[in-house]
């Protein structure tokens, strides 16, 4: 996430964005109205993440070579970005000429928290996970961290 | 699904596919390379499902007067569905001037079946569900029953 | 457009419409306000166009091995499709690791008609169209008699 | 385009780049293969302008107060663009309560430039364009101008 001279950043990692960016006006993009008085700007326009998916999905294919995958979409962050990509998988699948089977499964993390530690990792939902071994298996999973370092309140104390 | 000249059918009830309606030919569209062999024709286009979506978008704004929704999608079925009614609403709700909120929660549905009786059904995952008191709730479930009814399989030996 | 039984319609050259089929109810999809009052039904659902044109793209680009193409549109009717397709074909394209370049143009044809005859065919706008020769030329028209026989108009007096 | 510490950019007048940034690395999105190797990065990702032409359709149908719109396409740069503005158009017309009708025309500029002047620009093809007097009309045009500063070439010599 930096954008100093000395270093050059490595942008293939992902989007990055530079520590004078300061993100597109709001008016340039619609966007819910229940976000109205909250935000400041854009900093990654939803249609960035639609045509980065496109490329991922891509290089996804690539990766595994047009064999089966068995996608595992963790709720309830994931469930958007995971169809969207599914839906790009199966586009490639479709217009190419190599056979790709998909299988879709729903899993959710529960962790018992507390105070002093995160305590275990509980999996609800999905299948039986023992049938995933040996099989090409895409977890899909879109953490909080990444969105609070893409969406900045208004309201922020600077923590994020 | 009758098509008689007796009766007038209900075409308000949903897409109506006439008795003696061929389907269209498999060469007018893509899909899936492994249902290649397997599919004879095709009964209800991708495309038709996707209008039927957006104009269901539509009606589910109209009832609930724009008010908050939550919707409650039945997994594993429904996702691409919901995913899709999802995006069409918010859609409504980003080129409008009223201010609809959205919460998306996912649920699984087991039944303890056996050969006499379908036995209880058992809801998995989603959060507290009596949270939803006094909510306007959307369930969005997709039934294999009317996906048996809509594609129908070559080696089908007519039970469907 | 012939649905008898004496006789296996061809479906391989398009969607084909029963005779008796009494088309989709306009409840089912959402349509321009403008239309209302003035439709009955529906016969060929926007999506299901939307699916053809995708097969459409996939098989020029087999007929054409992946080489590079000329895209004629022919206004003003052509241009939305022609859009749709050339999307399409820049999707295979983008997604596949072959080298297709494609150039677009417009041109509009006027004719000098009069009540006895449909007179010469006049060619308007387009770059130098001898600097296509020897080229992969698509030429994307959508014609009024097709739209005539997919839309029927309730005030139709049956010239249609 | 401007990035000066002196004076705020107006990021209403559109999507602002800074002079320092660097744009994105062409791996994280897909692009067509006859760009390979003449493209070092990419300054205005695709999704950017399908979120801003959402945007822009939303803006102009509040302007023009859902009243009836002629839409003039100059060709051949902007029919893309004027195809995607009037999906939103209609997308936003058909989920609305409101009567709009949208009617599409094409024009193509021509100029007789020499080495002194411009010269009389002349415009081919349209209909009558006396037809347009007292009406809303909307001219979609993407200039040149614009596409070069939003595209830099790898061979560029630092005229553009």
């Amino acid at each position: 996430m930096a954008g100093s001279s000395e270093e050059a950043p490595d942008y293939g990692r992902g989007v990055v964005i530079m520590d004078d960016w300061p993100g597109y006006d709001l008016n340039l993009f619609t966007y819910p109205q229940h976000y109205y008085g909250d935000l400041e700007y854009v900093l990654i326009p939803h249609g960035i993440i639609v045509d980065r998916i496109e490329r991922l999905a891509k290089d996804i294919m690539k990766d595994i070579g047009y064999s089966d995958i068995m996608v595992l979409c963790v709720l309830k962050g994931g469930y958007k970005f995971c169809a969207d990509l599914v839906e790009h998988l199966k586009n490639i699948s479709r217009n190419s000429d190599r056979f790709v089977s998909m299988k879709v499964d729903f899993i959710r993390l529960k962790s018992y928290r507390n105070d002093q530690s995160m305590g275990e990792m509980q999996i609800i939902g999905g299948d039986d996970l023992s049938t995933l071994a040996g099989k090409n298996v895409l977890i899909v999973e879109v953490s909080w961290h990444f969105l609070f370092h893409t969406w900045r309140l208004k309201e922020s104390n600077g923590e994020f």
